[in-house]
């Protein structure tokens, strides 16, 4: 029996990997509100179920918040490698529902013109992207009966909320959940039929502020002039996060342990097919926004930013009113490279948000929000280069290490407390609409991505 | 029959009074808002009952907007003078809701270190200054019969809203309305116990803008770098509406029209009794935050300034959200002075923003905002003269003439449209929180404001 029974197999039953697939998509486990809590247990449920079906031992495991899944099954050979895959059951919220061309847990197959996509809620992130991996070793058992790796399947129920219950599984279970290395399938593919290795992504810190001027809101008559507005004062310290000639952030300290791209690299991402063009005007922009001295795609995969999520204060409802607000409010998030670190960043960005108040304002912090590393996988590894190669074959055109602008901090968390260096292949497209009104997966992804993890699986074991 | 009789009838009737006062405070009638037309509907047809019951011929007067309230009647003698009397019913919005300390249209009297006080939405703003005329009329009718004066009623509904239907009614009943002069409740005193009458008014211009960056919300994991931000963009606007080192406006064309106070006018002010220090502490301020060339008090009254009431875009709620918002939203507000015209500062404003917008960002301007010239009163008329000795009796102080940093459009259109001089007489305290949560009504402003108005009355017909 060779690889090519096994690919053989996959397109023969592709009409049925669907039809799981949709039954999956049919449970919507929208995990960060509790009213789908039960739904989340039911596609854990579906989970440990289906990887039984492939003679996988599987087991919901109950949390604090939504259920892990985590099933192990033994390669042929004892000196077989050792792979941990990761994915994640849970979905995005459906609003707004009205924008929406047919129920969002309703999936359906539609002709479109890049070909055939599955359209329902997670199809693409990322119950669609983690039934890849599961429909390749389905297939590859099917063929072989056996598995070529020893796999641990490690399905998170919390992504899109935050992965509260994350960090005390991983560290309660790691005996349990070590392994080679891990195989982690929710990112998307630099371009379209570009096969694409996330080897790098940015981490995150988060913070949030609040500007407190006059004690209570005032009569912009009675204290128009004298009075201090938040807002404006506001206004100024964001202002002041900026280097405006260059487009740097201007706090103190913001780029230690930011490195250059190196020059082979940036070669590479140069001819990985990214459509800079589609990339700026499919939203809007005629240009790039960030830092000058560096090109479109090192803003967004290599740079680290200072965002502005939220900001307000006063009033904002209908006519005006002629208020001073007594404080104004400010979310932030920072996209993070190379050594930069959160809890010393977060400092810097309140030492220099407090050093220049005014007389008379004050900050007020939340406390409660965390930070991430960003993560450079290990390329050197010899399972890179081999998936590099089983991707290439597939798609019939080289596949590219990309960088990421987005962050999974999984991927931090693998490395910190189970030792394991991670390897992210996807296949979502960016037309995908992920977190968005009427997200599909190409049905061309859903198929490839399966062809691909049982290269992947082949390469990984070729002797 | 005497003023002493009126006076005493005030004072007999004080608690009836405030009954009456705390009917019209319960009803909601939030002018700004569409969902409280029909309350504001209510409190009209409040005051046409009320005025009724003191033998007032009083009418509803619909408008496109909230209806105006009618009345008139006629003096004891024919050569009586006649006068306008306005005020406005209609109340501010009262967010922050949680910060009340009672309902905001569940009036309630309570006891605090300066005596009581009627807390309520409105209890200040108008509706209790209005109220003060209007309870010295029923005394004096209930006295003597009849009224010492010809007087107008005209109460408006739409003063908190930006007035829209006001300049169409007058010029549309402009015969009706005409009087001797105007008198206005609807100002405060210069400090607790001293009878001011305000002798000149700050303008105002509105304006409301959107800053547009990219066409949709955006993920800051894609978008953040390259991505043009609309907040930070706002914010560097906002921030560029300041002289940071000198406080000023940097429009250019701002201060065209503006004059300095003259040196006399400027030492009355200094002597008014207006205590900077309670003025600037009371609401958390250790010093005035406007030009620093100028006193607090001519930053207040005489110097005009550019308002930021409300700020906001991208995501508020709970948590944070990696969003680069499509939008960002600004209400603005400017207080004039002297000669400043509105519709060229409006112009100054807007070309201010748009020549300094970034590229991929545009602006959209609400266009459905008026503005009004400062004013200055005719303190030469005898009216006035009789007015301050009768403030100074009642108060037990000499009343004095104060500028204000406020603005009461309707003054300017007494005079533009009717020919009519105002008087604005009122006895709101700096601390009665108008616009802010738990407003209050000194029973103290209330209870000598009848009384004033009632001296006022016999002071303009004495012989």
């Amino acid at each position: 029996m060779s690889l090519d029974d096994v690919l053989g197999r996959i397109d023969a039953d592709l009409p049925t990997a669907i039809d799981r697939l949709m039954e999956l998509i049919r449970i919507p486990s929208i995990s960060t509100d509790p009213a789908y809590a039960a739904e989340c247990d039911r596609a854990a449920d579906w989970l440990v179920a289906d990887l039984a079906s492939i003679g996988i031992t599987a087991e919901k495991r109950v949390t604090p918040g939504r259920p892990m899944v985590v099933g192990h099954i033994s390669a042929d050979r004892p000196d077989a490698p050792h792979v941990l895959f990761y994915g994640h059951y849970d979905v995005q919220p459906v609003d707004p529902l009205n924008l929406w061309t047919s129920p969002p847990f309703e999936p359906v197959i539609e002709d479109t013109a890049n070909g055939k996509v599955i359209r329902g809620r997670g199809s693409s992130d990322d119950k669609g992207q983690l039934m890849t991996f599961v429909e390749a070793c389905r297939a590859w058992k099917a063929v072989h009966g056996s598995l070529p790796c020893r796999i641990t399947f490690f399905f998170e129920g919390e992504e899109e909320s935050g992965s509260p219950s994350l960090v005390p599984f991983l560290k309660a279970h790691a005996d349990e959940l070590k392994a080679d290395i891990a195989l982690v399938c929710d990112t998307s593919m630099v371009a379209r039929g570009v096969p694409s290795i996330a080897a790098q992504l940015r981490g995150m810190l988060k913070d949030e502020f609040t500007i407190v001027g006059p004690r209570i809101d005032l009569h912009s008559g009675h204290y128009g002039g004298p009075g201090l507005n938040p807002l404006r004062e506001l206004s100024r310290i964001v202002t002041s996060f900026y280097d405006q000639d260059t487009g740097r952030v201007a706090v103190e300290g913001f780029y230690e342990g930011v490195q250059e791209v190196p020059a082979d690299q940036l070669r590479q991402w140069q001819n990985c097919g990214f459509d800079e063009q589609d990339y700026l005007t499919s939203v809007g922009y005629s240009q790039a926004h960030g830092e000058k001295a560096y090109s479109t795609l090192e803003q967004q995969w290599a740079r680290p930013t200072l965002e502005v999520n939220g900001l307000w204060g006063g009033y904002n409802g209908a006519g005006s009113k002629t208020v001073i607000p007594s404080q104004a409010h400010c979310k932030i998030t920072c996209r993070l490279v190379g050594d930069q670190d959160p809890d010393k960043l977060r400092i810097a960005i309140r030492k220099h948000v407090e050093s220049r108040l005014s007389p008379d304002a004050k900050v007020i912090w939340d406390n409660d929000l965390e930070g991430s590393k960003a993560s450079v996988m290990n390329i050197a590894r010899p399972e890179m280069e081999a998936a590099r190669a089983a991707l290439s074959d597939e798609w019939g055109r080289e596949a590219v290490f990309t960088g990421m602008g987005g962050s999974i901090p999984v991927v931090g968390f693998f490395k910190s407390i189970l030792g394991l260096d991670s390897m992210l292949v996807g296949y979502a497209n960016e037309d995908d609409a992920i977190h968005s009104p009427n997200e599909k997966y190409d049905v061309q992804s859903f198929h490839k991505g399966i062809r691909s993890w049982a290269r992947i699986l082949d390469a990984l074991t070729a002797k």
